[in-house]
């Protein structure tokens, strides 16, 4: 049986069979992405702004400039932020059936600052694990001054519902008959050759699955 | 010389040297994407959902049921469109200066309903070729309970700005002998085997290039 909608702001309405409240499908769809769309209320407009972001835990992360305006406000005040991964573009025989097969979650809540510098630097090297694992030993590791720069931030998943498609076309029966091709073409996040920086040319070229994880 | 921000709530203050302002970048985005990301005010909470788009001239188009919130609420009050297309992971030799290339724009403004049934059936056309050039005209067109039960919106690009990163890492010159792999890890947007519906099996498989078109 699937878990209730944690509150009525996230129960889906449209197409309820496609919701999903239980917090490893919240989590999963949160590590597959990179980056994060957040909408907030400033200066009597609606922002939707993206950003990098990762989890550690029940709580998704971002950063950003100690002086930036993404980071005074969203300490201020709820927003939302969506992630949304597109996995698929489903070709019906009819224009009414067409479709995308996706994974998406939406998150309500406010965030808190990372203040405690341990656990900040704890944090960004989260951050960095996220994109390449191992990496983060390897690396020179933020100083005084890049810390007290930088702002981490991070918001609670626990009211949150995500939404999944991932099934063929659905097409009526009158419509079988027509002449085109119909069904799923799959879409993922692929890595072209790496570009490494020009003093870099001592290295071995890395293989690409030692580097990063390709995330959808 | 760059054209200026069309409005204060446009004008990029955090590195503004990836700023860009004209009609031709924004557009490009925008026709890069098959999905957007909306941020809109409704029942006293900030919501940003995902929902698929397209371009026609100078508009953002969305379509979506003719009684769903979303439809409802984006043509009584202004919202914030965002899209955000990651194309690169950037890895510095310091955690500090490991980045992203990227292509984002965000839009402000009001959407307005497209109730000519005629430029509805237009704009439907346009997001089936948007997906899948020449399709419009292979498949099922949308009977009229179908066009009265989808609503079509539009959004005015003209209060829109765009923000680039499309280039190599920028490590301080005193870290440049750590002993790290150091460069960019493109990324892009590819397909998998099609997914053929079992109905469609009398059929050639099409090359992947005359089906869709990839979109970053």
């Amino acid at each position: 049986m699937k878990p209730d909608a944690p509150s009525p702001r996230t129960q889906i309405r449209r197409k309820p069979q496609r919701g999903h409240y239980d917090f490893a499908t919240v989590a999963a769809i949160v590590d597959a992405a990179q980056i994060c769309q957040i909408a907030f209320n400033e200066g009597g407009s609606v922002h939707c702004l993206p950003t990098a972001s990762w989890r550690v835990g029940d709580h998704l992360y971002i950063h950003g400039a100690s002086n930036s305006r993404l980071t005074r406000t969203l300490t201020g005040s709820d927003c939302s932020v969506c992630i949304a991964h597109l996995d698929g573009l489903v070709l019906a025989r009819s224009a009414f059936h067409h479709s995308m097969n996706f994974r998406s979650v939406v998150i309500y809540g406010r965030f808190v600052a990372v203040d405690d510098p341990e656990e900040k630097k704890k944090a960004l090297a989260a951050f960095v694990e996220h994109v390449s694992p191992g990496r983060s030993a390897l690396v020179r590791a933020p100083t005084p001054a890049e810390l007290a720069g930088t702002c981490v931030l991070r918001l609670p998943l626990d009211e949150a519902a995500a939404k999944i498609r991932h099934w063929g076309v659905e097409d009526d029966a009158g419509d079988l008959g027509i002449a085109v091709w119909a069904g799923v073409v799959p879409l993922h996040t692929a890595a072209g050759a790496l570009l490494p920086d020009e003093d870099c040319a001592a290295f071995t070229e890395p293989a690409l699955p030692d580097l990063v994880v390709l995330r959808a």
